[in-house]
């Protein structure tokens, strides 16, 4: 992936519709520009907004604060949108973050789909939990429609990818590690097993879930459920796993 | 709505894509289908399955001793379903059903999202759950995007459409109200809150939420989270309140 040098790019990109492998992506909408300038105002390459957008004044505002260049450009946003009421887009070069070592972390192993993924940062970041480690193959969580999904949530959260979970857990070796099984049998129930300080909690894929070699790391939990559903969609299960280990205990 | 009277269809059906305003829909996939059978075998009309289809023998089964016709017909599976890989499908009458009154529900104001709806209704039924009732305007609970998305566990679901929350709440007026808000000013944290046995768990709009008239009904409730986030998501929003409520006590 080429990825320009840190901060603002000089040239001029040619912005094409999304694909993985550029070293740029955007936001749609005002939202998610927002947050981006507030968040992460040094990667922002340009601001665009469409000739109808009715509240320009605060965003240009915002972005000459930050010089931040504003351009009018209704093709561009159209192009860049399968959406007719998207009236803002933030360009900006994609970027990489470290997780924090003495923070709770969430661990997804292979999420597939973009959706969820911003759901789950969304999420995540509500319930205080602001560091996500990423096993790869995954949902590439700068494409447009995660980004979109996490409401901008995005640009609050330091992330880092992994080829395996050995190589996180190299490096993160402090955190006690919770993994959300489907395999009910060796697990224990969330709400009885010990909320420590320092955690990663580990999710599996949503079609498949972890399989059973990580019964043998760490601790290993499930979330009660009755047996008329075969199990609770993934994002729903990373709700609920942030939820309780954040949860005040009474 | 045109309705067959109770049980299956005797006539021939002219089987199209699906229609909000017509007497029957889909399952698209193996395993709502099975959860149809095995659920409501009263209402499904008949059964098709792909010449592809790998495991016909156990569904084929099922089908006769629930007295189902089941028919091979690769082009009409291929109308049906937008997508490549669908085998199986059920086509059923819709179908009506009524709340149980000794039993909790959730209430679901304006819910405009089918992908949200079905997940919703996974979640709860998960949370042993079974009682919904949905305010209009909404996204059609019958849709095939909102039973794929349910992952069949609608069939487990008892639901009521209403035309106002007023009317739901004069069926069923000895339930404990408790409405999800985001005005955070006159609620209390939904971990410090009563929870009684007959509960109706309120929730608003994706966009907008319960609107401020919902603070003078029952007891309005908060879900911690931090100011990063505008708000949760909906179906996430549901998740926490339903495992909240539903939670064994310490």
């Amino acid at each position: 992936m080429k990825q320009t040098d840190n901060g603002r790019f000089k040239e001029q990109l040619q912005i094409k519709p999304y694909k993985k492998n550029v070293s740029y992506s955007y936001t749609l909408g005002a939202f998610p520009t927002y947050e981006l300038i507030l968040s992460k105002p040094e990667v922002v390459h340009k601001v665009l907004i469409h000739s109808g957008y009715t509240d320009e004044e605060s965003l240009r505002t915002l972005c000459i604060k930050n010089s931040i260049p504003l351009e009018v450009n209704d093709k561009l946003i159209g192009r860049l949108s399968d959406k007719d009421n998207c009236f803002v887009a933030g360009i900006f070069t994609k970027y990489s973050c470290e997780l924090s070592k003495e923070k709770p972390h969430i661990v997804l192993v292979n999420p597939s789909n973009m959706g969820n993924m911003g759901t789950i940062i969304r999420t995540i970041v509500g319930f205080g939990i602001y560091n996500m480690a990423i096993i790869q193959p995954s949902a590439d969580i700068f494409n447009p429609k995660s980004i979109r999904a996490s409401m901008g949530a995005l640009f609050k959260l330091n992330f880092q990818l992994y080829d395996s979970f050995d190589e996180y857990r190299r490096q993160y070796s402090s955190h006690d590690v919770f993994t959300f099984m489907l395999n009910k049998e060796h697990t224990i129930n969330i709400k009885d097993c010990p909320k420590p300080k320092l955690f990663s909690l580990v999710f599996g894929n949503e079609a498949r879930g972890l399989d059973d070699s990580f019964l043998k790391v760490g601790t290993s939990v499930m979330i009660p459920q009755t047996s008329d559903v075969d199990s609770l969609n993934l994002t729903i299960a990373v709700g609920i796993g942030a939820y309780e280990f954040t949860r005040e205990t009474d």
